[in-house]
């Protein structure tokens, strides 16, 4: 299986050099931060506009440490929490990027090697807490039947402890990675080989 | 039926006074070229950074008429075309907000009076070309089943005439509208009345 | 779009000379009262046991003011309210036909130009009574899953000051339009364009 | 489990007495030729109006011999064969009252005793033609997903040698059934003992 | 239909004098029990190994009346109910092999001769009791959504009398008769004809 | 997280001395070669029957290399490939236990540290060849419609090289890890940390 050559996607990458100044500079931010570019970064910044956007929205969702005092959102997710999001979601999409590259991630900001495995197989079955659990129910109702989302959703996350903010937050980013599965699902991104070992 | 009141969302809705300039302009902007506030601005008004990348990326995808002559779409779908696109998706994600707005907005760009309710329905049974429902079979594939789209679906769209980057287009139109559903169900963002008359 | 002609049906549909004349004078009457034929009185019209016994068991169902005092419905559902069952009905069987023409006669009936478009949608998120979506509830999972329903669903109703004859009528009314779903999408029966505007 | 008392239905069942006297007389008639009563009929009648609507429908698609020369069907399929559209859609829907009581009824017009049993199960792996399996694979599409079906299915019964006609009929009764299968099972509506044993 | 030949599998069935002793020693005794040779055993049976393990499986599940005191199974299931969860089971996969001989195993050992054509159509509509629907919706849930299953399926089943042990039980002839459906429908295993009337 | 204590299994697990002398000596064997004991022996052993039947099964399936001459199995199957069946298997049932610790050897059978965490998340874009797609692609089929296995899925194996033997092999692989990962989720088995990072 080894001699199998490992395409980035099945549509072409750009070339760095070719790519707008702002884009270029990104994807460089991230490959002195990470060692390696992720491929998302190569396969959609032959589309700068939806580069631009798909990152911006990626941020917004998941990035809170750079938030200040006034945030958009209350902070009750960690950021571990967040990826755990990420994975679950990924895996009932069925998304090989996905599962993979955030998986890494979570198990880093988890600090915890066994956790994203566990999520992505079968959360219900993972060592996380029943606050987690409810928070990954939520997730896979909006990845799965958002349009049956009522007030006793809502209801179930107070009494694990998150507010409606938590629960925008939640709905939100299994959102934004259903988009981000269906994307990288269509056009073959491939995980970078890094990603598999990160974090274990 | 007529008494109860609609309210916009579940969520608090900010006032206008309170956002940020930019945000403020963008909708004032809507509102003069509408003549009303389509209530999604309203909705993720309270979210200023993920506002402005959600409308980045709606711009991006479903604008095509500004764009220069080096575009990044090649331009093979069209306007009405990209709304059916939306209302085909919004309808299997059973998203109120989206059929019912962007229905009347393909109504408007396809000149067409009927053609958003027969998608909204069963596309299989619309008065479209034969075109236009392979654009809604791969639609509702990525949709549905991202996870199984293969070389096969790509062969299919280019009998059609469909190009690659179109495949891209479509999917990327449907994946970004998935998360729009879920986002509109999640937050029960309600569509503004002026929606369900406009182009009959 | 419009260019494209529009066939009632992919059935051939018989000329109104050749029907039997009890057939044609029912047919005429309807066309007298709403000023057009709906298409499905055409397209069954060729099989004129079928319409007969289609027609006799729609009006035993739907129309309640021509009973008497020993009515065999208690009058708990209005006419309107058996409408929102017929398009939600409709809606999940993706008929277009029948969420067309029964989504003008609801809007009719409820005096409400926005609650067919809702109830096609989405009814969890429609303007309606909580007792109207425990009636949407039911009739759903008579269309889908008929097999589950048991006592813990007729207990609901109650709550909601369903009697067991009103029960009957939901599941009634779900079931003959799944009949009548699969009949329009296997005869591909088109939608009169006078529907799509009346009531709005 | 001999000891619990196996009631007709849910429903209160009425009297003979009490019924109008077409119905009564029907319900004799029945009684005579099969030495009991169905519990179908029991279970109807107390809905006068409805009882006539859906024995006409029952009668106009599955009753072929009485038809004169000039018949609406083209009685290309067979009465066993028609049982067995109406035994696999049973199945499917899960109903207990039809797929026993037509079983038994397939077994004596297929003079046939395993025949019912196999369709009930999986007509995929029945002893019967691949005729009959292709009708049956349109019937099952026809009960689970008729919006799909489009001119390929059509095609498909052709090569099998089936008329448009006979694709009505094979889609009126499972559409039919579809809605028997739901009414029986939300009636809680029993099949008598007797047809357990019928034609083995 | 009755002149089609009735294979018992798609596979080649070993002549017995080719089959190792045990395995030929253990087909005689059950022929000599029954009268005949189940098909299961003559298809199984060219895979000596396999055969083995399968039946020491199932007479570990199923035979309960040999063990000694110190069992490993409690007893709480007799041994109907553990047909019954065959037969449940058999008939949600459709595997017409185990649902028509399990089936009159079921109405042998319950001696009841509905029993199991009620339970393969809709056990939920069976003159059962509330436990063995509760023993069979846990087994469905075994069978359908295995991955979903927490402490709250096993609290329901301690209310209905059942411990951990029989729902191990439950579950594990479940999960083993889900493997024998896949395996007979694969290799298309035909029920004899002699199990079709045993019991009734 | 890390803080949570990793119970085996919801159920009690046996003490080694407690056990019959042959699966003690079966365990110590395994512990001895793997250095440590899977989990899922000892969650089995409180079983002694059970687990013999499930591990005489498993090497009937599994194990190739002990075959003489006249084996039952053509070999057309690598051990690798047995071991991805399992994996995608087992994930499309999201069992955590068979997942991790099949993922563990098939990474060490195929000597590729990816291919397990590929094919566990979406084996359609996993770097195996056209020909494992194909068995994947049955295997798929056997898991979630065996019920609808018909001459066309065994055409298409051939077309790939695979006989009736290898289509038998793959679908008992399939059909017998079902049945194993019902019962790790049911009794909630977990992987040994050792498989998460072995072979990586």
């Amino acid at each position: 299986m080894a001699t199998l050559t490992r395409a980035i996607s099945r549509f072409p990458v750009p070339a760095l050099e070719e790519l707008p100044e702002d884009i270029r500079a990104r994807i460089l931010k991230v490959q002195e931060k990470s060692g390696f570019i992720p491929n998302v970064f190569l396969v959609l910044a032959r589309r700068p506009d939806e580069f631009r956007a798909f990152f911006a929205y990626h941020d917004a969702l998941m990035e809170t440490t750079e938030k200040t005092e006034k945030t958009e959102k209350p902070g009750g997710l960690s950021k571990a929490e967040r990826e755990m999001i990420v994975v679950a979601t990924s895996a009932i999409n069925q998304c090989q990027y996905c599962v993979v590259a955030h998986g890494a991630i979570l198990r880093i900001r988890a600090k915890d090697p066994l956790v994203a495995d566990d999520v992505a197989v079968n959360y219900r079955k993972a060592d996380i807490t029943p606050r987690q659990k409810a928070m990954l129910d939520f997730a896979m109702k909006v990845a799965l039947e958002a349009y049956a989302v009522d007030e006793q959703e809502f209801a179930t996350l107070r009494q694990h402890g998150f507010t409606d903010e938590d629960a925008w937050d939640i709905a939100a980013i299994a959102a934004f990675f259903g988009m981000s599965n269906r994307i990288a699902n269509v056009t073959t991104t491939r995980a970078n080989d890094e990603f598999y070992t990160m974090g274990r």
